[in-house]
């Protein structure tokens, strides 16, 4: 490519709405343009990109087995009113009518559309296993989009459907596809981690997340580094922090503790530590029983320095459907204001339900259920009965490994990528079945895999870059190699030399530009810098003279010279690395 | 590829909303999957062909100095609103809300985006010309989707835009572009043929249609075998018949014609030629004088065997807004029904156009406003005031050349690529300069160029299919070679073959399909003369035995045995032809 017949358009200033780095940097170097709230043009730099993760992606699943196809983005509201998805997904579903006034989506992902084509198409059991994937637009109306491409509405996505005759066969599937993620990640030459996922709405059996790691990704991702544990920080299973409960060594005393509603303020005033104390988290379950609308009162108890951890709460038997207690409602049950709620002593029963590390812990500290007053030396059994067990907590650094193969560390990641046993929650909403060996109806055992390809840009960069822009990874780079001619339009020996690297390099495969635009060096360079280009060879007449060429790996301190003779081949080595 | 890993889905029975041969022939290959009206979901031996239609438009448009971007489905209602589409396009735009209540709408083409990209891109002549394009989804709420992929609703287009500083600029653009597409549709390998069409509603200066050429295509195309003349129907001027008019021969007479209302009764009842007698529209043009409403008269007068053009009547001065009278305006201008409608004696004034060909006629038969009265021997000037006269009717094969070199003919073809010079349209009413060499702002120069991605499939199988399937020109085929095992199961001696051959054409870059189904020989036969894949290979012990396989070419009545050491090379030769 030459770049006087490209697309090149870098800012020095990014708009004020962009927020984090990625964003910045791709409205910078040109590769988006802002169309609407969420919706983005992706300018010739930025799709060149998007192509190269497309490409991984495709040639990965082809390997693994998968067949490509293309779902529409139109799609009819009666197949999402048969999964019920059609109400469940609220506004973040597009819905459109048409000219006759029928109801569509526009999809933001294909199970319902999936799982209709194989209905009709798959008949018995010696059509399995089967994988199909698109690589589609995808439109998801979020009620606050940003951070350009992390979080737009418009976006590319790639899904995989697994269809299987059995759970053995759906696991094996998730399998491959677990292994076709991994190399898919390697090949974009990116930190990332797999981690075991919460299932989420979709319930399923079993999923993971692909995150890239960035210090400025939404999710945290626990891990030890001593084993193959790794999990989102919903599905990292928290041990108890002692391995039993010591015995009481205090008297139960009710200690004034005016003004101080937090642990920390409590902690402070009594001169212990924050472990020391614990909080209460005041939960309602609404029923109804024969017709009558009630509420159960629900306590959670944490360690004062310990975070709770929602998916977990809603995963307590009888806590699905929880909600937290209004003031009103606090008042009525344990006769003061939140601040000082406790398990001791309260004006109506409660179920209590102890985080792990809560429920062996001795003398704690805890609220009075009396305004301005907290218990010391609480203890279990004596001064209050023995509370459900649950694990209610966020998991933090230094915790056990839930594997017992070491303490946990903590990252930042980005979620590009999420695999999922679904099991027959669609075959059989949908009555997808096959005919098995013995001729019997059996629902499909699926499975689905998304990668969100526009979403890998903005992670790629928050991974990588600098103060002078994008360090893009090679294999996803928008060109491997620019070629930065000084004094093109002066110097015939230049000019000479560019062309023949040129045609070389393109010769060997290689997928390089040349800056025929006959930019002031200062101002070429800082473009490539931006665009985050990984390797640049610098031409001049000075070089020349001595035979040689100036090479500069993006993330190079200064350039090497290189004879010319020997720049290909340098190149080809630095690509292989 | 191998078949048993591929998805693969034939069926004998084509659905009875399937109405045409591409549209049968695609569903029975399971090329495509109706998901709802005028929606299809593009199945894995359907989306190999899509891409390669892809790879040969974005090859040669990058070759013509085309740079790829990627415009949103989902465009801002307020950029329609700029340049009146939003309300001019009605129902076939197909419009949604987001849950904010704003207003998008789901791209048919995108000027308004493009221009909104270049307005805040483009500064100066210097980063002119510029051609950008993209290959995306689009969506058209068609009144009556049909057809599969030729009128469908969801579809994908490559939509190219060109912008330059002057009208001759963008003139050599728009001949680039005519270039870039005669290269692509003869890469495809299909019959085609460039016509001049005319501007319609988008306004502008120039256009032409690509139509590949088929007798069951939709549009008639005109052109001269003997010349460089080629237009559509709309678009082909009609010189007149006679070169002069003959001088009056016949007394004017009135004559009775009771209850034939049509030319060809009236001829059939004097015993004379329909090309002798001369038909009569009755037009009106609404009008507002003063803020009065008024109606204009008019008349159209064509010869009894030709028919009328609309577009050149829309193109007479003065009848841009014609409709057709109705009968009481009929009634009240010519005191008789429509029949017996003709330019002598009317009852109110008309402004009479006549169609060239009735221009130079003498003793013509015509309608005498009388019910059941017709006049023989009608002559203009001498009974008749000299009409206007107008280029008013489509040509008919024999016709004189427009360009005097030759006699018309006409073929039928179907529309899948458009180029046309949109002038300055879209730039000025979105206010989209640049700064000239003066410095001054000048509104760009446009062109817009679109290819019917997936129409070119129904085009391609209109065009070449027999009563086994489809026949794919190799270019575009799913796959260019399939390899038919006997009893691959049974026999060493094949599947050694086989796999040989397979990897041997793999490695000359091949792309070949092994099936490995074990279905029987004829079934085996009938998918793939069903798929249209162009070149076969038979392995079987019997001519293994010999040295020997079976190549048929798929328009081939009989198959050639080949050497087996010499299939890869046969192959390839077949291949570059």
């Amino acid at each position: 490519m030459r770049a006087s017949r490209f697309f090149i358009s870098t800012q020095k200033e990014a708009p004020s709405d962009a927020e984090i780095v990625s964003h910045q940097l791709m409205m910078r170097a040109g590769m988006i343009k802002r169309l609407g709230s969420g919706i983005y043009t992706y300018m010739p730099t930025g799709l060149r990109v998007i192509r190269k993760v497309e490409a991984i992606i495709r040639d990965e699943m082809n390997k693994a087995g998968g067949i490509e196809l293309l779902m529409p983005l139109v799609q009819p509201a009666e197949l999402w009113q048969e999964t019920g998805r059609w109400d469940k997904m609220g506004p973040e579903l597009m819905r459109v009518k048409d000219r006759h006034g029928r109801e569509y989506a526009i999809q933001p992902t294909s199970e319902e559309v999936i799982t209709d084509v194989v209905r009709t198409e798959i008949k018995s059991y010696r059509q399995l296993p089967l994988n199909l994937y698109h690589i589609q637009t995808k439109f998801r109306d979020e009620r606050r989009p940003r951070f350009g491409l992390m979080r737009g509405r418009e976006f590319t996505m790639k899904d995989a459907y697994s269809f299987d005759r059995d759970l053995a066969g759906m696991q094996a599937s998730y399998k491959v596809m677990f292994d076709a993620y991994t190399a898919i990640f390697t090949r974009f030459g990116l930190k990332f981690r797999a981690v075991a996922a919460d299932n989420g709405a979709i319930g399923g059996t079993g999923s993971h997340e692909f995150h890239v790691i960035a210090s400025t990704g939404e999710d945290a991702l626990v891990y030890c580094p001593t084993s193959d544990f790794a999990a989102n920080m919903e599905a990292a299973e928290a041990m108890p922090l002692a391995a039993s409960r010591p015995a009481p060594g205090q008297e139960l005393t009710k200690t004034s503790t005016p003004g101080t509603t937090k642990c920390e303020q409590v902690a402070q005033l009594l001169g212990i530590e924050l472990s020391k104390t614990v909080k209460t988290i005041a939960l309602v379950v609404e029923k109804e029983v024969d017709g009558k609308k009630t509420t159960e009162n629900w306590m959670l108890l944490l360690r004062g320095d310990h975070e709770m951890n929602e998916v977990k709460v809603g995963k307590v038997p009888g806590l699905a459907n929880h909600r937290f207690a209004t003031e009103a409602e606090i008042l009525l049950c344990y006769g003061t204001l939140p601040g000082y709620l406790g398990p001791i002593g309260t004006k109506q029963p409660v179920t209590v339900v102890a985080d792990r590390s809560v429920a062996n812990m001795a003398d704690f500290v805890c609220g009075a259920n009396d305004k301005d007053f907290h218990y010391i030396g609480a203890n279990w059994g004596r001064d209050v009965a023995e509370p459900l067990v649950a694990d209610l907590r966020n998991v933090v650094e230094g915790d056990a490994s839930p594997d017992g193969k070491g303490v946990l560390a903590i990252e930042r990641g980005i979620e590009v990528g999420h695999v999922f046993q679904l099991g027959t929650a669609y075959s059989e909403s949908m009555k997808a079945t096959f005919l098995d060996e013995n001729g019997k109806p059996a629902p499909l055992q699926m499975g689905c895999y998304g990668i969100g390809v526009t979403r890998i840009l903005g992670a790629a960069i928050e991974q990588n870059y600098d103060d002078k822009g994008i360090v893009w990874p090679t294999a996803i780079a928008p060109f491997e190699v620019v070629l930065c001619p000084m004094g093109m339009d002066r110097s015939e020996m230049v000019k000479t030399e560019v062309e023949k690297l040129y045609a070389d390099l393109q010769a060997a495969g290689v997928d390089v530009i040349v800056d025929d635009r006959g930019l002031r060096p200062g101002a070429m360079f800082a473009d490539w810098e931006l665009i985050g280009v990984p390797h640049r060879v610098v031409i001049g007449e000075r070089g020349l003279k001595e035979g040689n060429l100036e090479y500069q790996g993006r993330r190079d301190a200064a350039a090497t010279a290189v004879p010319v003779a020997g720049m290909v081949e340098f190149i080809k080595g630095k690509l292989s690395q």
